[in-house]
């Protein structure tokens, strides 16, 4: 009955999160931990500098690493509510779901916006975010998405963040399933806020997400924000005076990540865990080609996180379908979200390795013959009864 | 070193939340789900009618439990920025912290309030909130804390919502310390939202709250709301589609709450767990006034989720000080938050039973004594040297 007892065994989740942890991790949440206790807010300032650590920044260099209750789209909506000023305006880079997302975001909070659009297949051209800001001098802040989860494309965050930095604006990365796995060069993309999530790559899970940013432009944006819950500066500010955050965290989320983040040191930090994915992403491309599935997107704008694969063109295919006897089998995958082909998509992030890979493989190579097999049986069938009805 | 390993012991949270949980609600945590996936969506589903069923309402007659991401401020946020139009005005009615952070909210997102401030020692009064009402009709929304932590007074949220009524108001009450304890008759006080948090009375985690309200209240709130993270509409519709929440969801702590309410169950219900919250006071009470230690607030006013003490009146006492020797005995108390008197507070909610409060406060009388004790001792120790150097 209970899909979620104490006997049962988890289902695997090839998805772009929450993903599959670690036994050891979710292990880390059997705690109860006081908030306003020492020990614990020792704990939260260790990982606020663990997460610096691991993206390569310093809070010596003047960057910062504040955590917030929420999900990741919370962090987006974060730096948007705090630091864009009632005058500002935000060149938004779209190229799929997440980006729509900012806009979204943007629309809600009466904050002034200009899109440029690439198609959902394309990353980001830097020349055209250049073209862009010298036709809308306007723009004060450009937000991208690193990793756009719609398709698993990868936007050229490193030379956008360039053209970026030659305007001068304000530069905003959604990094939120990249950061963890692919490595991100900071000063080099020019990058002022990056949000990121602990139960992506980093193998925590949800509850909260993190921005980490230079310090410097936070500060400079007292007094703007919309929000109370999402106002990034004053949760700063909530850390510097006492350690804690300013309103109830999630405490074992944040237990969870400490363990995820010795977990990730032990297997080699983010180059290590990086081939993982890498691995994963090649054997799942090498079996779906060998069933004639292929990628949505080209491998050259293809990230290792996430992939969308073009539907199996035999009559009696369905998303549902699959969906359903992959999980009896003890297999979750994802379904699309392209706005006009249809996708389903697999991650290849979380505590998953090459040898689940082949498994998930083999078994969606299973499904489809019976899937296809089932769907000649049943035309056959129809086709023998229907002669007996005439 | 890691207060938080694997072999080690919880300490007891004598706090307003995060609180101590039972060892089945943090092993529900064991679990990784997909979001997108049914079986949690059912878990989901089912959770949001056995929220209803606590509060003893139900979707036919109008209600809706609309679970939002984030902590208990992030719900009533929530409500603000999604139901009060841009022409509204919210009457606050404050007598503590948590009121205050309600003007907070408000003065952040820019909506316009007025505020009925009462002394933190008392209730609102429903007759002053009339007098607002006749006083201010430009007035469209009234809020309220029902049982408010800076102190543990309980506002009368049953006669001010029959004011509300009479006045034909929206009403929305932040039950954030108080739901599933403290018994509310939702008719009878004319509630339109109540916002609810999961690791309070409910004996959770935290990691997101939610919010219980009138289905056709929330729906005239259409294209209202400045916040896409905290549109409860939006959020409400997302569960109306297909099941499942807008952005990722908490997985693990959804997993926990659904455990939290069997065991509410197996309790016998909201009677029983009040009742016995009511002993921990009781206990306490008695203990702390065997030692001299009074509580902030009358009796009649008091509730019994968390008691705000006045410091004991001798030399070298420090909140500090007790803090660390009571940790160091595995309990953790927690500090006072009133703008003027010198308190320290004790929560008497969570999975905490009367043995544990006889036990806190045998451990309090030992270390006040020791406190006390040290301190004469030093000050002799100062007069036997003082001699000596003459």
């Amino acid at each position: 009955m209970n899909a979620f007892g104490p006997a049962t065994k988890d289902k695997l989740l090839f998805t772009p999160g929450p993903l599959t942890t670690s036994a050891s991790v979710k292990e880390a949440m059997q705690h109860d931990a006081g908030s306003w206790d020492g020990e614990f807010n020792s704990l939260v300032a260790g990982l606020r500098q663990r997460l610096l650590q691991v993206a390569g920044l310093t809070r010596e260099t003047g960057w910062e690493a504040v955590p917030l209750q929420g999900c990741g789209t919370y962090g987006v909506e974060a730096v948007f509510q705090t630091c864009v000023p009632s005058k500002g305006k935000v060149a938004v880079l779209a190229n799929g779901a997440y980006g729509t997302r900012m806009e979204q975001i943007l629309d809600r909070a009466g904050i002034d916006h200009v899109v440029l659009r690439t198609p959902e297949d394309s990353p980001v051209h830097p020349e055209e975010v250049s073209d862009l800001l010298l036709q809308v001098p306007s723009v004060t802040h450009v937000a991208v998405v690193h990793c756009e989860t719609t398709s698993g494309l990868l936007n050229p965050i490193e030379c956008i963040g360039q053209v970026v930095r030659a305007h001068k604006k304000v530069y905003i990365v959604d990094a939120t399933s990249s950061f963890g796995a692919i490595p991100i060069d900071f000063e080099e993309s020019a990058i002022d806020f990056l949000v990121g999530s602990p139960n992506k790559c980093l193998e925590g899970v949800p509850g909260f997400c993190f921005v980490l940013c230079r310090r410097e432009v936070l500060e400079r944006c007292e007094g703007q924000a919309r929000s109370l819950s999402l106002d990034l500066l004053a949760q700063l500010k909530g850390f510097d005076t006492n350690g804690q955050f300013r309103f109830t965290p999630p405490t074992h989320a944040l237990l969870a990540l400490n363990q995820a983040l010795d977990e990730l040191e032990q297997e080699g930090g983010i180059s290590a865990r990086a081939e993982r994915y890498r691995l994963n992403h090649q054997i799942l491309l090498q079996g779906m080609g060998g069933l004639g599935l292929r990628p949505f997107l080209k491998p050259e704008v293809q990230s290792y996180v996430i992939t969308a694969f073009g539907y199996p063109q035999f009559p009696g295919f369905s998303f549902e379908g699959l969906y359903r006897r992959l999980s009896r089998r003890g297999f979750l995958i994802y379904p699309g979200k392209l706005s006009e082909t249809k996708t389903f998509r697999i991650g290849t992030i979380g505590h998953l390795f090459p040898g689940d890979f082949q498994r998930l493989v083999q078994a969606i190579a299973a499904e489809l013959t019976a899937m296809e097999t089932q769907q000649c049986g049943s035309l056959k069938a129809e086709t023998a009864i229907e002669p007996a009805n005439k």
